[in-house]
């Protein structure tokens, strides 16, 4: 896997991301740096990196319209990367800029698969296995065709990224009889009944931090508000326990980091590609470089069972 | 305050029920015990409790239809404590029996408040001071004119029950930029710019947690999809650190611990309806009564200001 990236994405940039392609680097991931050639060189050799690097003159900002910065900045860190994607010159993307910047260069230059409805945002959850909640902020308003195609884009990821056989699949909602929920989520139901993935039903707000099923789904409104409580909550947590002079043990620490697992995949595109948070370290680009790397073949899965 | 207390509402009931409001009036709150006197009796007895019983043959189960159950047993102890606030005889209900069957004894038998046009579920997620989350579950699928209402009962909550002076209101969005999020929260946010209170704009799920806002608004199920990841995160964090070997601090256990809060103001109805977690314990009980007692004057602000 050879991952393209975005060197001038995240409020880190440019050092965080190329030392983070620097260590991923070093467990022998093929990384190509994307970005302004001038900033980027100066830290390679501050840390004795031939990493190549493919110049990109403009950044797109995290406060640009995305589609339009897509379409008026093909010479952007973010544009250009794609385009590595696009033509086959990287297998995967990973960028650490604005989150729309990402969803739109990968719509509109790499591409959606044939047959996807709609690209999903499917963000890892940190258990043993990590869970997938899908859709995690790409689509704030689907039916419930979507919301079956996500399932089964979420199933992919579990089983190849992260080893899980038949991975069984929750549908988000307010309560786990049949029938609790929108028109939406009864309509799903019915689908999702018959898709040829282990369905469970419903489940509740209180399943995803307990991973009780490998597969979350649900719109990507109602899934973005989930993961950033979720995120809240632990961080909220840890700052509690360290200002009462008891932070949390390292081991839990670590397992609610959100860097650890390094970034979300975005999928129906032609291409893997992973979202990195915007205030990336190093370790969460080496993270989301490696979770970009362990996704070989989700794209060409995803195409089999569509 | 009278509070009339559904005393075989709950898993634990009418033992913990019972327990809880003997303990909450020895610190001076009137409760009325409602529900089976051949089972409370002897409880009270042990208890060397002197509380008014009113008997109520019947008790409605957690599974069952809500508004069916309502309808067709009269005589189970939430219809029977409703009619209590109904008449006069009592001015708020406690109830941690099924959330669905309180809130239609609430909306059928209390009856909703002129000029709501739907109550809605208050919770309180704990801070200093407590905040607001409101809708919390009683309305899945709204629109922005019920968001503007929930909104304003809100804020009336966090005024009176929690003494915010000019309390702040976020409304809950995937992005805090001004139209980020579904149509329902654009056109929202025209009408929340022109309510007589503190609108703030977007908030983000990370705000929850971080409490950032007096009050947040949003639908009935991506607030009750919040609440429950917030609950769920909180538990699993808990767990893990006990498991570790090291449990989070008295202080924060008990900051987290959603038993301290006691439950949720249901706001729109002709009366004060608290309701506790199924799961409450005598403390959780004793709290959600104290909770009741502190909304005196609400319903009739609430009226005020629509």
């Amino acid at each position: 896997m050879r991952i393209a990236l975005d060197a001038m994405g995240g409020d880190h940039a440019p050092l965080e991301t190329v030392a983070g392609a620097v260590e991923a680097s070093v467990s022998g991931v093929d990384v190509i740096l994307v970005g302004d050639r001038d900033r980027i060189d100066p830290i390679c050799e501050d840390l004795g990196s031939t990493l190549p690097i493919i110049h990109a003159a403009e950044v797109v900002g995290m406060h640009e319209d995305p589609t339009k910065a897509i379409r008026e900045k093909p010479d952007s860190s973010i544009s250009v990367a794609a385009r590595l994607v696009r033509d086959g010159d990287a297998d995967a993307l990973v960028s650490a800029g604005s989150t729309g910047a990402a969803l739109a260069a990968s719509a509109i230059t790499i591409g959606r698969m044939e047959g996807v409805l709609r690209p999903a945002v499917a963000a890892v959850i940190p258990s043993t296995p990590p869970s997938i909640l899908i859709d995690a902020g790409a689509n704030p308003a689907v039916g419930p065709k979507h919301l079956l195609q996500f399932a089964l884009m979420g199933t992919v990821v579990s089983e190849i990224a992260f080893g899980v056989a038949d991975p069984t699949v929750g549908l988000l909602s307010i309560g786990t009889e049949p029938g609790k929920g929108r028109a939406l989520e009864r309509l799903a139901t019915e689908l999702l009944e018959q898709a040829p993935f282990r369905f469970v039903g419903n489940v509740e707000g209180r399943d995803l931090a307990a991973s009780t099923v490998n597969v979350v789904v649900t719109d990507g409104f109602t899934g973005n508000v989930a993961l950033k409580v979720l995120e809240g909550a632990t961080d909220w947590i840890g700052a509690l326990a360290k200002r009462a002079g008891r932070p949390l043990p390292e081991e839990i620490a670590r397992a609610l980091d959100y860097e650890s697992t390094g970034g979300a995949h975005l999928v129906g595109v032609k291409g893997v590609v992973v979202i990195a948070h915007g205030s990336s370290s190093r370790v969460a680009i080496r993270n989301a470089i490696h979770l970009a790397a362990t996704a070989e073949g989700v794209v060409s899965e995803i195409g089999r069972r569509l």
